[in-house]
């Protein structure tokens, strides 16, 4: 080790008292002895990917769930594991630093001492290039300590976001044998998890004896499925932007000269946009998923906007504050269709001076059109997952130029009669993706990495570590393990009819569900938040008091527990199967037949894959 | 009253709470029996200026000092008001919004009732224009209810920053009359307590009966001098800044490949920047005055970042935060010369489009060498008080863009042999000042609104409410007022020797003294704060627990109490006076006589005009 990672540093009051915090942990974890049940093997949500992706993970597609239950918990087929070796276990961040990723480690260095003080923790230091390398930091209760409930990944730092070229997973194994790895924990979003998935199947193809896990640890939210209700970090990172957010609002309202434009951080989709919004009422807010479904573009997108100014300017209104995600400008059809172009041409090695005499007529046209300062933008090499560098974007200021354009061509034209515009723009995101975590992210995280320890225990390979029924008390949490490859979609690329090349199975980022609970609610009050100015200040991350156990509305209004219905399915079934065992009388096996019956004809229909679009 | 203001609104749980909250009063002002203290009368801090300010202020200039004691108080010419008559008194606020103004409003209301349930406050609605305009709403305990320790002025909303010109005065006197005001409370910083001051005067001089109270409420934490210790959102702004750079800067230290450029909101002096780096340790920051004091070029500016940046790399450290004031552009002594030519020109009518071409040749040079987007900031319009509009200027771009040229061409000369330079910048400002008030800055806020009611009692004009002793417990707290003409200097334009044109009096913002404590402390810890990356985090503001009650660091080590000292100093008079009464032995007189010449002699010498630039 030659870099002064895992050093004791000097903290705030506060920093210090979150220190000395312990998170609670719900009850199957508590103690020594937890029992694992294995429920059914999994399948993918989109049956029509189950063979792609049965190919491509022969060794780790379809194994069942796993729970975790408590000793005393009353399940036939669960087992106690009793027996806890020493084991070596290797972590890792990818990607994207995320409020409360310190917590995951301290989670499984808790777990792992508890059942056998013998064990090892080695953090990889810099990321996936650290694991390459083999540079690790024996992590211990004494570095632990001015990282426990702290903000960032600087006990280890992080560097690039891939194990995906045959080199890197080469080097990864490699890293495992060599340092005697029971099993490897990735902590990351989308990206590293899909990485795990192809390293757990690689290492189980190649017999080494490595098990490796996921944690679902994005700043995005987008890493959200049947299994995973969401991720670590993603109510910070929400809370520190609403309180920004509202503050901008108030300012608004105070000065009442001014239109706030506010881009924030969640790459592609618009998960912590609409949280946002939902907490402190902002004048409006564009949902990418909504641009994307409903084809807006960047004139009928600017001219949207401009209604509403003009409506609130008519209200005698002069002030406003707009929400719009990162991903926005990938959102937007033709200027998605630009960056395709763009992208494709940085790709067969064109030089940036040289693209923009290179597209097409169109392309060409809606470029000139951009002002300057995007266009560079749009220039970027694009990003590991070929999306633009959406962070260095300034999508808020191409708004505003174009909105103030058209506000001046109203007022020229007389059909616009109020004030100047003015806009004043800003991107929220590095600030606040360094901040303290939140007392849910410190909770959930500190969990998973309890759960890492037992998924380990149990001997499972290509899993990432689950907790549901999130939104309820910690005491109510259910802890669990889903294989990774039964959260994977494939992608299908190519836009024409009949062209269908198939993609790579990946676990994709999940996009803001139009119909969903918490957008419904957006929708409802839409009007409302233009007009009225609810602004509504969530204030700063408390750590005392009531305020302190705020959860996410998204995660509060969405009914989720996917886990607790399937573990209620499993009792139905259990419960047929008890009354309905030989020897019964002739009514009840025809009552259950005939139900059984008309349950899986409807089961099969709604599961068919020509619905499974809907 | 055509407005939605003073409507009760939807607050969320932790504004609810807060709303809750009660400051405490400071013993002094608990009950309804005040003692008012008048001290000697106060003289100028420059007495080369004492002339100036009594030909301009001759009914306010000299007035003696206020301090407001127990009744139990045993004070020999202290009085106690007894009759609190029904009195109507306006509020207005004044520029930009400062977390806490809404407390001042509180304070103020309660006191009225305390002492006189029929009295009545009038807030102006809109700033001064509500003033000019006799726009007004009447403040009740149901209005403020949602407003109680709140952000933003938005209760009331403001607008211009000015009450100056002959025909604004004469619209605010007419508002006084009309609604028969006895007093008018003026809610700013140090441009709008100018203006009360100024207002008091001419009210004075015309025998219109309103007298007029300045109260200390600005962000910049620049209204600062021998009575005024801090004012009003300061704190405020500086935790939640502090947070945001203390994110990132966790950032930084996660990811390991940027600079952080960030430019905080305060106007021309460098107080919010001095303190959030005493708060959060970023790796250097650049105060203003330090840069007018050493007469910094951009040119070396620049150098001594990339010298720092390259310092860094050499121990293989490629990421930092840089702080920097928004009044900094101003402080760097060619672009400030090049400012004066702009501002001059556009005075003279000259349009935007033809500047360039007026400028002279040397400023010419430097307008062209400067990049596009900073020459478009730098033609905006001055301010009201003649100054850059500095939030609209962008100067951690253009640091950011100079250090990067700078250090490619160290790569490309191979002076510099580490990875490339990456730049992020940010502004923090907008984002802070809507932000839900300190403890602090509450309690501050509604001790001054109760300060302001018993000046009006005491009939006192053309005074400031003072709280010193600020650094200690409410129940330590000093109140007291002083008149505003006490804290005015008379600045001398012009540059070259000979040209000493008077201007005219005014509370000028305080700039960062060089030789203070605070300025002290941050030099002691500059170079390992530049080095090894001590990063505190003073987490997200909280209202409960330990952190609740932190005071902001340079308030803390600056070991003012001005007022107190004033105080102590009587008291050793008084006791002077006790023992050397006619009477008194021969060599009791003679040891006096000797010290009180001895010290006299001293106070002159350090006192005279020749010194007073020390």
């Amino acid at each position: 080790m030659d870099s002064d990672y895992g050093i004791p540093r000097e903290l705030s009051d506060l920093q210090k008292l979150r220190s000395l915090y312990k998170p609670e942990l719900p009850p199957c974890l508590q103690g020594t002895t937890v029992r694992v049940e294995l429920g059914d093997t999994t399948a993918s949500a989109d049956q029509s990917d189950a063979h792609t992706l049965s190919r491509s993970f022969p060794h780790t597609y379809g194994q069942p769930l796993a729970h975790f239950l408590r000793a005393t918990a009353k399940v036939p087929d669960a087992q106690i594991i009793n027996e806890h070796p020493t084991i070596r276990v290797g972590l890792v961040f990818c990607g994207r630093q995320s409020p409360g990723g310190h917590n995951v480690i301290w989670g499984l260095h808790d777990a792992l001492k508890i059942h056998n003080p013998s064990s090892i923790l080695l953090g990889f230091l810099g990321g996936s290039e650290g694991l390459f390398a083999q540079k690790t930091l024996e992590i211990t209760d004494d570095i632990l300590a001015t990282y426990k409930n702290q903000g960032g990944y600087d006990l280890l730092g992080r560097t690039k976001d891939q194990i995906r070229t045959t080199e890197q997973v080469n080097a990864a194994m490699t890293a495992c044998k060599d340092l005697k790895l029971d099993g490897l924990v990735i902590i990351g979003g989308v990206t590293s998890n899909t990485d795990a998935a192809q390293l757990a199947e690689t290492f189980a193809e190649a017999k080494c004896p490595t098990k490796v896990v996921g944690v679902p640890v994005t700043l995005n939210g987008d890493l959200k499925n049947q299994f995973v209700e969401t991720d670590v970090g993603y109510d910070t990172i929400c809370k520190v932007n609403s309180q920004l957010i509202s503050n901008v609002c108030t300012d608004a309202l105070s000065a009442e000269k001014y239109y706030y434009f506010i881009r924030l951080m969640g790459r592609k989709a618009s998960h912590v946009a609409l949280e946002c919004t939902l907490q402190s009422h902002p004048n409006m807010v564009i949902i990418g998923e909504e641009v994307a479904a409903s084809k807006l573009t960047l004139f009928a997108l600017t001219q949207q906007i401009c209604d509403a100014v003009q409506a609130r300017a008519e209200q005698d209104k002069y002030h406003g504050v707009m929400l719009l995600p990162e991903g926005l400008i990938e959102s937007i059809p033709e200027v998605y269709a630009l960056l395709q172009e763009i992208h494709g041409l940085l790709r067969s090695g064109i030089s940036v001076e040289n693209i923009s005499s290179q597209l097409s007529p169109w392309a060409s046209a809606l470029f000139e059109f951009l002002p300057p300062f995007i266009r560079k933008q749009l220039l970027l090499q694009p990003e590991s997952d070929d999306s633009a560098q959406l962070s260095q974007i300034e999508t808020e200021k191409l708004l505003a130029h174009l909105v103030e354009a058209e506000m001046n061509k109203r007022s020229k034209e007389g059909t616009y009669k109020g004030k100047k515009f003015n806009a004043i723009c800003h991107f929220f995101g590095y600030q606040a993706r360094g901040s303290l975590p939140s007392k849910f992210d410190c909770d959930y995280a500190y969990v998973l990495g309890h759960i890492c320890y037992h998924i380990l225990a149990a001997g499972l390979n290509g899993y990432m570590a689950t907790v549901t029924n999130l939104k309820h008390h910690v005491n109510k949490w259910r802890c669990g393990a889903a294989p990774i490859t039964a959260m994977m979609t494939v992608k299908r690329y190519g836009r024409g009819p009949g062209a269908s090349s198939i993609g790579k199975p990946a676990v994709n980022p999940s996009t803001v569900d139009l119909k969903g609970k918490a957008y419904q609610l957006l929708r409802q009050n839409a009007a409302k938040f233009l007009m009225d100015d609810l602004y509504r200040n969530p204030g700063p991350l408390q750590f005392d008091g009531p305020g302190a156990d705020a959860k996410a509305v998204t995660l509060c209004v969405e009914d989720q527990d996917y886990m607790g219905r399937i573990k209620e399915l499993q009792q139905y079934l259990d419960k047929v199967r008890t009354i309905v065992k030989p020897g019964c009388s002739q009514d009840v096996l025809k009552a259950a037949l005939s139900a059984m019956s008309s349950l899986t004809a409807i089961l099969s229909l709604i599961s068919s894959p020509t619905n499974s679009g809907l």
